[in-house]
């Protein structure tokens, strides 16, 4: 059984890992820890992550980017596995991740936490592969008319990989409006679409000649992110320090 | 039997139509007018308008915008139905068109000359009064690489449609890159895909609360545009003078 | 104010209604009516429709097929609008409904309570019109893998809203495998997806000469069927005695 | 420089190769074979095989099952590459196809010829392996209503994929129409959707837990499967005797 601290527990997301953890026996959400503790859980919650005196195997941070100096030295001291799901860090403290804390504790991180997105990358980075210099690169995103970037870190993601994957670079393309000229091979377009109440669906388009690949992924609820930090969580428990993706849990599984 | 003088008859649609004219046995091909006489054709080309000899019903121009002023005189002198399907026309030209011309002939014209295409207009003008204020709508168009203007007329078209049948007006957002804002209830987001040799494809997309409603064309070759302009001409080849479109044909039809 | 006695209200469509009343200011939930009360809701609830001492204007049914009879005389009885949103009544049930008790009282049913379904079905009824003849009409549904009956019903709706909008009528294909014949101009294909836990897609196709046209409804979650239910009580509050559904409201409203 | 020889060369898809060779300027089509001799090609074309009297180094067929056995054993005798694009072979002709003629020279055969179709299966196949047990698959396809069988070639061969990769084996199912009974775990449902010209669109889609991965294939036009047999010519051309198909001219361009 793997204990796990839950940091965020009082948030939406910390909310939809404790309703799911049920459905992981061979897991338990043994302790929170929010700023903010009015709502009832199943474990004891903890204001301030010293006072936390239970035994635990894993954290998950499911927080804010605000809570990262202190987790990341509170998961050092205690020699826990992190799995983190935080969105929106910063550059550096994600540079600090990799650099730092990932030579003492295990340390699981994706700009995606679903285990679909993750696998529509791998897919899209061999078909890339085989498919390159024949065929146009194209991407739609499609958000909540409530999101405030575009386009998604998920389409940034999808596009990094494919340029890590090639020789060759490309550009991203935001906007064609106006321009009076012929696509470039050199680009790939990346379209964000704002409407409704849409979770997230990302398209990756390969046009050549006369025939067409598409890979989709559909999000129909934000539960899937919470499903992959439970299941990084269990990934994780047993791992020497290092940093850990989806990639590897998808490989490993597999 | 009607018989239509093809005015481009030598170019790329040109050609399609006198392949395809064979499937409409009301109409024939009688006479061509291209300034290029190299193909061999199974009626008459001349290379001027004034030369041509033979009594024709209704003229279908597939040239181009140059062609514009000695057709339209040429039409209005011999009292001939007129279906416009150049694309690219001057504002000024199309404004000719509908302020003159058609107050002395009938003229047919349609910013896209596919049945589909115009189907999908009124289907999204119906849509966008019934969904008005409860969702978002965006624009997704795709062609092929070659294309130099985006987004395309059709996806233009379409965007002016809903604005004409709605009271309140949307501004078209092409580029959301980088705004760091949320998505404006008076915007339509029109995106332009494009890659390899996809000869065209408009989806409208109407996000509202928990559910989407989509309308798609796709065309698998310019052959529709051809078959749209012969149906015109049969459409109009008894019309009094006045505008006509893809809308009326529609109507009239059904 | 708009009260509403809400037959059902302790099943999983009564709870997604109580929680989204509140998003509607002209009306409110004033009594619940369920076999079962073993929930906490912000209105009495009486386990018999003959115990209720509430005064209400209209009622919804979120129940089951069971609770049809009793709640019909109930709703005559007391001169009440009904909005029948109970799926899986029998074919005399509506017949019922239809020739009877819609003589008596005002009453709203539909075979799908969405707004979005049912502008759907306006919008393949106006398609299938223009383009009978010259196109072949298939329908393509998925929902999740729990689902018991395919078709949907509300594909069967679709189809049957084709069928009674043209003169020819069209047989419904269901299975093309192994028959080794070309595709009959008298048949619309039916296709059902099952899979994971998609909510409900409906995918109209129609496939011409090198054009397609593809009408979609993609749902989210039920709650846009509980939105539907509301807003038809609003809608029936005031009516005189007769049968209506979305189709009317979808009229009125634009 | 490559000299092919066409067999089938009158025929629809051999003309488009005719067409589409000037395009590869590694190779030539320097004779063709066809009992059919109506058409002027840039080659000299034979009604029998035996009066070749052309030196060539591979041979494409596009012909039909009927030519099947002449056809191998010329190649056999002539110690010649022989790409085998020919539709619908019987099971015993593949088989001595494998266990026979493969053993003497190269031979390449795949069900479905183009680049795109045989990335999808191979994506198709990593899917299904990281997503089994958690995910249904289902495969729509979607042809022109000329079509005779049902599903496709190609939606069978994606299937197969899947099977042969997968411990678990999944049955096939076809219609859904009036079971009244759950999905099983071990069902692929295979959907042949028939309308208007549609070249040939196969989808597979992976629906799990609120999250669905599709991936798609588009064919504009039958010249990608031309074009897959000319790179087939070439990758052929010095190889050893054996059996190749799409999956291994992938593997080693890339």
């Amino acid at each position: 059984m793997i204990n796990i601290l839950l940091s965020g527990c009082n948030g939406k997301m910390g909310q939809v890992i404790t309703r799911l953890s049920d459905n992981f026996p061979e897991l338990k959400i043994a302790a929170g820890f929010d700023i903010n503790n009015n709502i009832n859980n199943p474990y004891p919650v903890f204001t301030s992550l010293t006072d936390c005196n239970v035994d635990v195997d894993v954290i998950i941070d499911f927080s804010n980017p605000k809570a990262f100096t202190p987790l990341v030295e509170y998961a050092q001291e205690k020699h826990l596995p992190l799995v983190l799901a935080t969105t929106g860090l910063a550059a550096e403290q994600i540079n600090t991740l990799k650099t730092t804390v990932a030579g003492r504790i295990p340390v699981f991180f994706s700009a995606n936490m679903s285990l679909g997105v993750n696998l529509l990358i791998d897919l899209v980075k061999k078909a890339a592969k085989v498919l390159e210099d024949q065929f146009d690169i194209e991407i739609v995103e499609k958000h909540h008319n409530q999101k405030i970037d575009a386009p998604s870190g998920t389409a940034l993601a999808i596009a990094d990989a494919i340029n890590d994957s090639l020789d060759d670079k490309y550009e991203y393309m935001y906007d064609r409006h106006s321009r009076r000229k012929k696509r470039s091979k050199q680009e790939i377009g990346i379209h964000a679409v704002r409407g409704g109440t849409i979770v997230g669906d990302h398209s990756v388009i390969f046009a050549g000649n006369d025939e067409i690949i598409e890979i989709n992924h559909t999000a129909l609820s934000k539960e899937i992110f919470a499903v992959g930090a439970l299941k990084a969580s269990v990934f994780i428990a047993s791992k020497k320090p290092g940093l850990y993706s989806m990639s590897e849990l998808i490989s490993e599984t597999n």
